[in-house]
């Protein structure tokens, strides 16, 4: 078994109103100095061994991200 | 400036029903081999220099996680 990480993000140029809400709360709670907050998804797999990188990429394409609006990151990690 | 990461994930005691429809969606989509899918978030801030780790980690435990449910990992990363 191998543990995967999928990391999917916004892209730049789509609005990020989650992010933004975040970012706007943190002046009014006392924290200064965090210019942006970006939101995303992340999803931890357990994944057979004999699943390759290509079936990942698929998946992570097709179930976890929209690519349309959505930039996504898929490595593998240390069980 | 610095980008900080911080990812957030339900705790294993926790049920997890977004990442359970997705681990349960896959093999109907004809993807084998997952055995666990667990979703959480993932937040990148831009950070200006004189933000200290104590800091972004109270940003984190009160903002961008629950951690009642919730485990968070807080990380600087590469611009």
């Amino acid at each position: 078994m191998a543990r995967v990480v999928v990391d999917v993000m916004p892209k730049q140029e789509i609005l990020d109103p989650q992010g933004q809400a975040v970012a706007a709360a943190l002046p009014r709670l006392g924290f200064e100095g965090i210019s942006e907050v970006r939101q995303g998804k992340r999803f931890e797999l357990e994944v057979a061994d004999d699943v390759d990188d290509a079936a990942l990429d698929q998946i992570a394409e097709t179930l976890l991200a929209n690519p349309v609006i959505e930039n996504f990151v898929v490595r593998r990690v240390e069980a």
